[in-house]
């Protein structure tokens, strides 16, 4: 059976060139070659992209919907987005907006393995939102960063992730920090009765990386930290095939200028090769996303969806203590709240900080 | 010793903005937190990031040059292009354009095993430029790849690949249409006493590439293709670590929209992490790029730097047999010119169309 893949692509055109440019692109990310060349009826049938709707967009721009054979993709991650994008990456005028992927295809791919509830399980933690922070900075000693993790803990933090610069330098080798940041953390929760969740930061290439899982592992950490767009999603997917005791908490790096619709990116292709959870730019933080970007992010990710599990989404970056009651407002329950250098400005206030940003996300009046 | 990568981005900013954003830049790309909530001397010493220099670019933006500590990158690929742009590319009002490695940075890199001189070497092709094409379409079964294959190569083209959409589809499996392709191209090779490369397409993870490796290798097969961005950069830095007999052809898929300039993803970076040929949008093709980027990115790829191996620039994309001499007066010799849909469109005449082609770029007198 021939599926096809429905793929928008926003374009910015003249509205006389935009039948031939349509048919551009359903070339483009197809055959990429003249039609007029192609003799074998079969590809010309079921291979060359179809273009299905062309709409205007507003601004000089036209929605253009291509319908591209599924065939092409199978269920290799870079494939998938090398025929969604890779030629068209190269043209500055156009952005990859939406992508319908029919039943199957979406099931093939599978989606993550827990998702929200696999963290709220973890976390003992129902029907409120939740809440993590970052250690950093990177450059600090394993030591350093244990302590900060235990005081973190002790506030009562649901999760803490590595900065995602904290790679594997000889300022704290993931061999070395990981053991002992998983001790502070566990032992500080154990003392506080309050579980926390460390997420350490994965780099490399696969086979680096299935080590530090296996690490990780070994000293009872079964989450961690990756970001798809640098480590490519094909190694992200296999992963999360390879531990499916694992949450998988995907990280933006080098995704913002893919010219992907973020909704798209983060939101949806993250969470069709796994990814658990979805940290993205804040609205107002510093990067600069409308709310509107991450309200339609956290959509993609959460929504019903072919069957798969949907994805945390973690709005990320210019978070503060201030901050936490809208937020909550704009995104319920199902959402963790990512607060970094904030918090660790309140330096020897830190577990205090924490306490206080934890008690304002679990009272939150949403009824109001 | 604290050595520094001198990395420079094009930013858009108002002239009275342009310090405090520069400072941002430093901090963004390295301990992405206020320093105010930094009490470890070492880390403020060595790892934040330092503004280095700003200077207006025109057209309203500054180049803003930030010292990057090498430590926080070491020889990690993934890791190099998260420290030089990861959250930075989540900002759309800024351009990575350049970097300066250290010596010792660039070396421990290492850059391509062979570069030119081993194409060169592979099709006794002195002091001339070279010549490519692509089997398409995709979804062509291998009988027919292979078949195309053999006129390309009676009619003389130095070296053929697969289109980059030619993954492991089942209309061509990757490990029964390399040996047919192969034994086609030898024989015709065999036969025309002219030797052509034939360069198939990697796809999947990194096990999946070096089992399609090794697959090509058995059948005599010693040079591969595989798009950076798609894969992974580590997942290329590896393969090319693990394979030094083998040829790397990189293909730009996704790496159009990244924001990082041209010259210095497809020319530097692709090269930095053992790029032996990397491919390119042809200016005055389907893309947009100009002359005076691609001669940047052909300069880029091909200067002396730090010892590595000059990587053979690719241009591709709207090449004609007529767009020849002009394009070899551009590039010189040290090119592969990459001419897909045109010559296929000569359909029963591609081997005289190939001939014809090959013998311009032979022929070409550049002393006029």
């Amino acid at each position: 059976m021939n599926r096809r893949l429905e793929v928008t692509y926003v374009v910015r055109c003249p509205a006389t060139e935009i039948d031939s440019r349509a048919t551009a692109l359903a070339i483009e990310q197809s055959v990429e070659m003249p039609l007029s060349a192609i003799t074998d009826p079969a590809v010309l049938e079921e291979v060359v992209g179809r273009v299905e709707r062309i709409a205007p967009a507003g601004d000089g721009c036209f929605a253009v919907t291509i319908g591209l054979a599924d065939a092409t993709i199978g269920t290799d991650a870079g494939q998938l987005l090398s025929m969604l994008f890779g030629n068209s990456s190269l043209h500055d005028d156009l952005v990859l907006s939406d992508v319908v992927f029919p039943a199957a295809t979406a099931a093939a791919f599978g989606g993550p393995h827990h998702g929200i509830a696999g963290f709220r399980e973890r976390l003992s933690a129902q029907g409120r939102a939740l809440t993590a922070t970052a250690l950093k900075p990177q450059g600090l000693p394993a030591a350093t960063l244990a302590a900060l993790a235990e005081k973190l803990t002790e506030g009562g933090i649901d999760l803490i992730k590595d900065d995602h610069g904290i790679a594997d330098q000889p300022a704290a080798p993931f061999a070395e920090r990981v053991p002992r940041i998983a001790d502070a953390v566990q032992s500080a929760g154990a003392r506080s009765g309050h579980p926390t969740l460390y997420v350490p930061n994965l780099s490399g290439d696969l086979d680096r990386m299935r080590t530090q899982v296996a690490c990780a592992r070994a000293v009872g950490v079964r989450a961690v930290m990756v970001a798809p767009m640098v480590a490519g999603v094909a190694t992200v997917h296999t992963l999360v095939a390879e531990h499916p005791d694992i949450l998988f908490v995907a990280h933006p790096a080098l995704g913002g200028a893919s010219r992907i619709a973020p909704p798209l990116l983060f939101g949806r292709l993250f969470r069709l090769i796994g990814a658990d959870a979805v940290v993205y730019p804040n609205a107002g933080g510093r990067f600069g996303w409308t709310i509107e970007t991450c309200r339609a992010l956290a959509t993609a990710a959460r929504a019903p969806w072919h069957g798969l599990a949907p994805s945390l989404p973690v709005p990320a970056g210019g978070m503060t203590r201030q901050r936490v009651p809208e937020l909550l407002d704009v995104y319920g329950t199902d959402v963790m709240l990512l607060i970094g250098g904030a918090l660790l400005d309140a330096k020897e206030k830190l577990v205090a900080a924490t306490a206080d940003l934890v008690a304002a996300v679990h009272r939150h009046d949403y009824k109001k």
